[in-house]
C-alpha cells in the first residue's frame, strides 16, 4: 500500500499548520538540545495512546488530564530528554503541569492545550531551572523547518533521530502525516520507552482520531521489541490542524486515513527496531497459518522475545531449533509436526522436522539486514509480523552503564 | 527449615538402593562423558515433571508413555549430552526408545522400567552408534560412588556439575534425598532446557510422588529464570526406592517429606541461576505484599527476567527505576504510590519516590552476590522468590557461537 505514498521531508513539521523547534536546558547533556516543542496554529484535534505499566510518569497523567479537559484537543507538545519525571510523586505532577504553563505562557495559550511527555532517567526530580531554559529556548525557535531538530531534541540512547513524513491523497486532496520517535532500549509490546508525535492536517473528530491511532498503534509500535521491558513513559501523541481534507467515520476518508497513519508508524516502529542499542541488524518475524491473529501474534512476539534467537541471530548461527523452541512455549494452538519455517526464501523445517538445506547457505541467510522470519503453523488464517534487533554485548555494555 | 537436614555426599546415589555411572560415548564432545545412568536395586516409585513446550523432545513422549504403562515405576534413568533429540520426529522417537531398550537389556529389566532424557542442540538425528557406545560404558560403571560422574556427564554449557544430597529424619528413620542437574541457558519459568534427576529411600507411592514433586518444582525450577526461553527438554525425575521410611499422605510425614524435597529442589535451582551463562552474582527478588500470592509471583517474574534489571546488576548500577518500571508492568494489581523497595537492607524507595540514601552505598551494595532484592507491594499478604543472574557479555558470547 505504501506505493500510493510520497515520502516527504519536514517530520513532526511537514503538516500544514504546524511548526517544530527545540532548545538546550542542560538537564542531563552538554552541548545538546533536550527540549523540543511542537505547535499548531490553530486549535488542533488531539490523541493519545500511553503505556500500562503502573508506574507511568507524571506528563503521562498530565496529558491524560488535559485530553479530558478539552475533550480531544490541543495547541502545543513540550518534551524533555534527559529525565524521565517518572517516580518522582506528587512534586513530579507539579513539574510537569508547570512545563504545560511555561509552553502555554510563552505560546500565549490556554495551559490544557499543552501536551507533555518526558523520557530519560527514572526516579530522579526534573531539574526545572534548566527545562524552563530549555523551553524558552525551544518557542523562540519554532519554525516550519524545525522538524529535525526537534527529533534530535528528544534522543536518549537513540544513534540516529527517527523522522519520517508522508504526503497522500484523500478524497482528490493532499494530506500530510509526519511524525518522530525515540526509543532504542526499554522497548517492549506496549511501547515500551518510546516516545512518538505525529501531526497531520487531516480535518478529524478527536474522537476517530483516537481509534485510528489505537488501532495503528497496535500494528506497529506494539508489535517491536528491542528488550521486552515497557517503559514508565511510553507516549503517542497525534495532532490534527485541520487545514487539509476531511476524514469522516464509516467513508473511504476513513480507510484511506487509517492506512497512511498506519503506514507511518510501522516505519518509525520498525526503525525503532533497527536501532535498538547495540543492534547490528533488523529482526522481522512474520507468523502465518495461526489459528487466529491472536495465535499468529503470540508466536512471532515470543521469537522476536527470544534473547537466545536474539543472539543467535547476531551470531549468524541458523539455529532454527530455538526459533521452534520459542513458539513451542508461546502458548499458540498448532500442531508441531506440521510447522514450517523459512529464513529469507530458504526453507529450514518442513513439518517440523530439518530440511536437506546446507548449512553455508543458512548461514550466508542469517548475515542478512533485515533478516527475514517466517513460520507457518498450518492451524488457521491467522497472521502478524513482529519487528525486533538481535542482541549484542553493545547492548550489554550501554544498560550496564547507562546512568553513568 | 534447613538446619533440620544434614547436607551429605553421594548426588543421585546418595539413598540407599541407587547406583550411578556414566561413560563416553562421542555424540558431540571429544575426551568427556556424556551418557550417564542411574539404576534402582528394585522397582521404584516414580514421578516426573516435563516442559510444556509443543516442541517436546522425543524422550519425553517415551518418559510419558512408560510412566503410564508402569504406573508410575521405574528400575533406570538413562539421559545423554550433545544432542537434544528434539525436532527430530518419528526417527527422534524411534531412537529415544532404543535408548530405553539398549539401557534394558544391558541391566535385565524392562523397557518400559527405563526413563529417557537428552539435552544439547535441537534438530539433528542423535548419532545412535556414538550413544550405544556411552550406554555400554555407562552401565559398566555403575556403582554407588558414581553420582558426581554422573552429574558431569549431563553437562552441557555449565561450567560446574550441580550435584546435593541430604539426610533427614522420617518418624525417627533416616530419609535420604539426592539429586543433580544441569541447566544454565533457555532457563525460564516451567523450566527451560533444564534436566534433574532425583533419587530418594522414601517408601511412598507414585500418585503422592507425583503430586509432591509437582508442588516442589513449582516452588523450585519454577522460579529460575536465566533468559526466558522454556526449552523443549526440561525434565525433572524422581525415583523412590522405598528402602527408607514410608511417607504416606496426611500425616506428618508427608510434610516432612515435601519440606526435604522443596528444599532439594530449592537449592539445585538456586545453583542454576548462579552458574548461567556468562553469570557473575546470583539475584533473588523477592515480592511480599502482593494481593496473593500469584501477583507476588508475577512482580517477581518481571524483575528476575527484565534484561535491563539483569544488565544493571551486571553493572553495579542501582538503577531502581528499571526494578519499579518492571513490577509496573508484570500484570500484578498495586498502588504505586505505596510500593517500599530495598536492596539487601539499604531501603531505596519508600511511597513510590527514593529515598534519601547515599549512591555509594547503593553501587557498593549492588555489588555483592548473591543480590537480594526485596519489593513490598503492600497490596496483601502474597510472597514469592524468584531467582535470576545478571545479564553479561559473555552470555551474548556464549550463545551467539553455541553450536560452532
Amino acid at each position: 500500500m505504501s506505493d500510493t505514498f510520497d515520502v516527504i521531508d519536514g517530520g513532526v513539521a511537514a503538516a500544514v499548520g504546524f511548526e517544530a523547534g527545540s532548545g538546550e536546558g542542560g538537564i542531563r547533556y552538554r552541548d545538546r538540545h533536550d527540549v523540543g516543542m511542537i505547535r499548531c496554529d490553530r486549535r488542533a484535534s488531539a490523541a493519545g495512546v500511553f503505556t500500562r505499566n503502573l508506574f507511568s510518569a507524571a506528563p503521562i497523567h498530565v496529558c491524560r488530564e488535559h485530553l479530558a479537559q478539552t475533550h480531544g484537543f490541543a495547541r502545543a507538545v513540550v518534551v524533555n530528554a534527559g529525565n524521565a519525571n517518572a517516580c518522582t510523586g506528587d512534586p513530579g505532577l507539579a513539574a510537569a503541569r508547570e512545563m504545560a504553563a511555561e509552553t502555554a505562557r510563552l505560546l500565549g495559550i490556554d495551559a490544557r492545550e499543552v501536551l507533555v511527555a518526558s523520557t530519560g532517567v527514572i526516579g530522579e526530580p526534573l531539574p526545572m531551572g534548566a527545562v524552563r531554559k530549555g523551553i524558552t529556548a525551544a518557542a523562540g525557535a519554532l519554525g516550519r523547518g524545525g522538524g529535525d531538530q526537534f527529533a534530535r531534541s528528544i534522543m536518549t540512547t537513540d544513534t540516529t533521530p527517527k523522522v519520517y513524513a508522508i504526503e497522500t491523497s484523500v478524497g482528490g486532496s493532499p494530506l500530510r502525516i509526519g511524525g518522530c520517535c525515540k526509543g532504542a532500549g526499554m522497548i517492549a509490546p506496549n511501547m515500551a520507552t518510546m516516545l512518538c508525535f505525529l501531526t497531520t492536517d487531516a480535518d478529524i473528530d478527536p474522537a476517530l482520531l483516537q481509534i485510528l491511532l489505537r488501532q495503528s498503534v497496535a500494528r506497529s509500535f506494539n508489535r517491536v521489541s528491542v528488550d521486552g521491558d515497557q517503559s514508565t513513559n511510553d507516549t503517542v501523541l497525534i495532532l490534527a490542524s485541520g487545514a487539509g481534507p476531511r476524514v469522516e467515520s464509516h467513508t473511504s476518508s476513513e480507510r484511506q486515513f487509517a492506512d497512511a497513519l498506519t503506514s507511518v508508524c510501522q516505519e518509525l516502529a520498525i526503525r525503532i527496531a533497527h536501532g535498538g542499542e547495540g543492534a547490528t541488524k533488523l529482526i522481522e518475524v512474520t507468523v502465518v497459518g495461526g489459528r487466529d491473529d491472536g495465535d499468529a501474534e503470540r508466536a512471532a512476539r515470543a521469537v522476536a522475545e527470544s534473547n537466545l534467537v536474539k543472539t543467535a541471530v547476531y551470531g549468524n548461527d541458523a539455529n532454527w531449533g530455538r526459533i521452534l523452541c520459542a513458539i513451542g512455549y508461546s502458548g499458540a494452538a498448532f500442531d508441531p509436526y506440521a510447522t514450517d519455517l523459512w529464513i529469507e526464501d530458504l526453507q529450514l523445517v518442513r513439518g517440523g522436522m530439518r530440511t536437506d538445506y546446507q548449512e553455508a547457505d543458512a548461514t550466508a541467510l542469517f548475515s542478512r539486514d533485515p533478516l527475514h522470519i517466517r513460520a507457518d503453523l498450518h492451524a488457521g488464517s491467522g497472521e502478524a509480523t513482529f519487528w525486533t534487533c538481535d542482541l549484542t554485548e553493545g547492548y550489554i555494555q550501554e544498560n550496564a552503564s547507562y546512568r553513568s
